[in-house]
């Protein structure tokens, strides 16, 4: 099949044309396949496993690549800067808008948030700039260095201003989304979170309980590492703990380093307001320690923010011992805490993001035996849209794995809410239906994460995963019931141990206190009265051992 | 201060009765202190620190030392084997003794169970005797080298036998204690449990709520490690399920080692009845996989196996930030929960255990700073008695603690019960008293594990421990949270955020959709038509950079 490239080195494009560009593409008359990325060399290596022949041309992380295939890649190629134009947009077109960060905050005095998503080697002055316009700064862009994360946030508290993030994908603040954010009930709960998606299923929960969010705070993935010792995590702590409207905080974090755990274990300890503290893969051995509760579970997290009780769900799925399972996820928080719940049940499991005890893929973009990927790790986003707003990897991998006999199982996970692809079912139900086609056996769980009131349409998403063929789960405990019910296998059987006789009769060699105790709680014994072999001589009692086994 | 001495080569003792011996040469007219045991390195190293000269004879771990201070010294030691001959005994005194295991095995013909205390190096081969007789056996024996655990278990399963240990503390067996254990109301409750005190916790835990124990199996520490694989845990699981008394199932251990916990929640899964899981120290992510529920805390699995709802307990101590903490414990899974549950609470925080994040003592014989110490562990039971049998250590110690200043609360527990000290509060209070004569601000928290049927007189315990001036709890996590109450210290403060106004309003820098959603969801918000510095030149951007800092 004919293939066109084209290169542009050193462009800067915004990772949502680029995804708009390779849709427009990929319609186009006479175009089997099309790429648009960066050319990292992850995503070099992306294109290479889906047929396209990347060694033709030399290109680095910061060149775009546009690639094409089929009999109009030439034509296509040649329409890539007129598509480039076409730039859809939502309500704010036609607006004023100031080409620099300080024309804006002339113009828009009274803002106290500066969103900064621009690619993450410009994002770190972008942040320093707002923190000196006296501006909080909500910061989605990644691969921000952690000396810059340290320097932001530490002039930022000194500001007493907040920086959520780098690598911030979600809060709610004020009512009002950031980033990947649902649209939920405001309400008395606050969230402090360095998850995002952890951060979402639980307003979504906490939503779904009938409760509501005050205020939701992302910090960023690396906020509660020691480097960063939990600056933003304590500061909006501190924050929900003055805040009137809030009633009870909920924490959620991957597991902090322990020096960093300690410090906000103690400021939350300190809080005159119930803390919900759920630190995945973090082991404690309490239910509640003053006004703190543990949490299990995401959901639980929701439950306990909610003073609601779990309800028993009924999973109606069968124990079918399925072959293995592909989890293909686009929430980092839900893909671990999966795996977590995964580890002591299914075994071999494998991931391609770190979890204590679950051994690393060889290859990301090769599955093994049971498997759980994270799509939004950065390995699969670097130059390319996030899959909540890009199905086309997750897209390419449902296709594969449904190709493997050995896969049983596929779980998507699917994230609603601000921010998240406008329309997601649209493209992953056609390609569920197509999988499910060609085997009608292979079951597929999709969790959906998201409220009614997000823009996507909860009801309608549903709807076509059910009538694409998938079970859907509204919550990550449910499902993660409903995998182990399809995938857990039965132990092995061996001999059982017959019923004690009734009445419990004693022969005892050693302590004559526990033949005394027995004897005083009713029970037949006799005691022994043992002396050690050959008086205890060992040389002699190896002799006698021999002897005796000779004997028999 | 006199010293007199002896040292009786390669001598066995029955435990009991050196530790009688021990307390009768004390009180002895004319004798300071005295002390009896096998001369391990263990226990030269204690009495050294005791102040006995034990440098003046050549005495191996094999050996009886008896160590007498006083005037009374030479007299006492001239006493020891007329001592010896006075022994205290229950009530099967006078009844038929049998020399051997054979003999007691024709004699009580009916007997399924065979209980072994013999010293280490004697009981596998009296456990491979029991299990050829068509035994049970409880072997509560330590110092068993691991590859004969293997060959006992083995042996076992495959008769359908039980081998329960070695160092298997504890069992309740058709309502009859084995070993250390309380006396519990007979129920519907089941219970597996490779932890000694875990399994005495509980199930008191289980009875004080009002339900009780149908049986409950002892299995040692060890058999949940690869080498045993969970050989008796599975099979008690196993019988459990089976058992038609019993309709809850609680799992207790130590973290199992990865494989075997597969295995053990694998058969748990599988159970038809429900489980409560409790591995401490195990990072879970769910609150119930099917019928398998995890329990955070000794307390919660008591709770779920009698679906009770934990009572919010009014814990009235005061947060007085005290210095340091020193628990001195006897039950190791309660110190093993305690250390779980201040790991991130405070810090720093030393044990003689192996818990993963708390760093060990440099000397097990000296606190420093916050310190958890299990007195039953080997290094200080080798040639001695259990702590819950034997006071002597613990109040050395608790005097030790008390002279040091940094010590503002000491912690021990009480657990009582079938095999434990007969009256531990009558040689243990008197010391409490003592101490806080010298010391009345030194608080002193005891935690009583034990029921009202137990021998000791539980409320006679609590009684006398509360006139001694201790705070007394008979539940762990009230405990925890009394302890976490007194020592845990504030945070640092520092500048608050203050509050966000009402309506938020925020400049976007970077991915439009962001822009396009806040207005959408009624924000005020304005876009930076951002682009790269320098066109994204990445030399010219450093130069700018340069360039705008030295001009502000």
């Amino acid at each position: 099949m004919k293939t066109k490239f084209e290169v542009r080195q050193g462009s800067y494009y915004d990772s949502i044309v680029l995804m708009q560009l390779q849709r427009r593409l990929s319609e186009l008359e006479g175009v089997a396949d099309a790429a648009v990325v960066m050319a990292t060399e992850a995503n070099k290596e992306m294109l290479r496993a889906s047929g396209f022949d990347v060694d033709q041309f030399v290109a680095y992380a910061d060149d775009l690549v546009i690639m094409v295939k089929g009999d109009g890649a030439k034509a296509a190629i040649g329409r890539v800067d007129e598509l480039l134009q076409k730039r859809s947009s939502g309500g704010g077109q036609g607006q004023y808008r100031p080409k620099s960060l300080a024309t804006a905050a002339k113009s828009a005095a009274n803002a106290q948030w500066v969103l900064i998503s621009v690619p993450g080697r410009y994002a770190a002055q972008v942040a320093h700039d707002a923190l000196d316009l006296g501006k909080h700064v909500f910061l989605y862009s990644d691969n921000v260095a952690l000396e810059d994360e340290v320097a932001l946030k530490q002039k930022a508290r000194a500001k007493g201003l907040l920086v959520m993030g780098p690598d911030c994908g979600t809060a709610i603040i004020d009512g009002v989304g950031l980033g990947f954010a649902n649209r939920v009930r405001r309400g008395n709960v606050g969230i402090v979170a360095a998850s995002g998606t952890g951060l979402q299923a639980v307003t979504v929960k906490i939503d779904q309980l009938g409760g509501g969010i005050s205020q939701a705070f992302g910090t960023g993935g690396r906020d509660l590492n020691a480097a960063v010792a939990g600056i933003t995590a304590l500061q909006a702590l501190d924050y929900l703990n003055n805040d009137p409207d809030t009633e009870r905080i909920v924490l959620i974090s991957k597991p902090p380093a322990p020096s960093v755990a300690t410090q906000l274990l103690q400021s939350a300890y300190a809080c005159e307001k119930p803390v919900i503290v759920y630190f995945l893969g973090y082991a404690v051995s309490a239910t509640a320690i003053g006004n703190v509760t543990f949490a299990r579970s995401l959901t639980e997290a929701a439950l306990l923010a909610t003073a609601t009780e779990l309800e028993k769900s009924a999973i109606d799925v069968p124990h079918t011992y399925e072959p293995y399972m592909r989890g293909l996820f686009s929430g980092g928080t839900l893909a671990y805490e999966l795996l977590l719940a995964l580890r002591p049940f299914v075994t071999p499991l494998y991931t391609n993001i770190g979890v204590e005890g679950v051994p690393k893929l060889q290859n990301s973009l090769v599955s093994q035996a049971n498997t759980v990927i994270d799509l939004g790790e950065d390995e699969f986003t670097q130059g390319r849209l996030h899959p909540m707003m890009d199905n086309a990897l997750r897209i390419r991998r449902l296709r594969e794995e449904a190709t493997d006999d050995a896969a049983g199982l596929i779980v998507l996970d699917v994230v609603l809410g601000e921010g998240a692809h406008a329309d997601p079912t649209s493209e992953l139900a056609p390609v569920i239906e197509e999988v499910k086609r060609n085997r009608p056996n292979l079951q597929i769980i999709a969790i959906v994460i998201g409220t009614e009131a997000d823009p996507q349409g909860m009801e309608e998403q549903i709807g076509r995963l059910q009538a694409a063929g998938c079970l859907v789960y509204t919550d990550l405990h449910n499902a993660i019931n409903a995998i182990t019910a399809l995938i857990v296998s039965p132990p092995t059987a061996y001999k059982t141990v017959s019923p004690f006789n009734a009445g419990l009769s004693i022969i005892n060699v050693g302590l004559e206190t526990f033949y005394d105790s027995a004897l005083e709680q009713g029970a037949e014994a006799i005691h022994v009265e043992w002396r050690p072999p050959a008086g205890g001589n060992a040389q002699m009692m190896g002799l006698l051992a021999k002897l005796k086994r000779s004997g028999t």
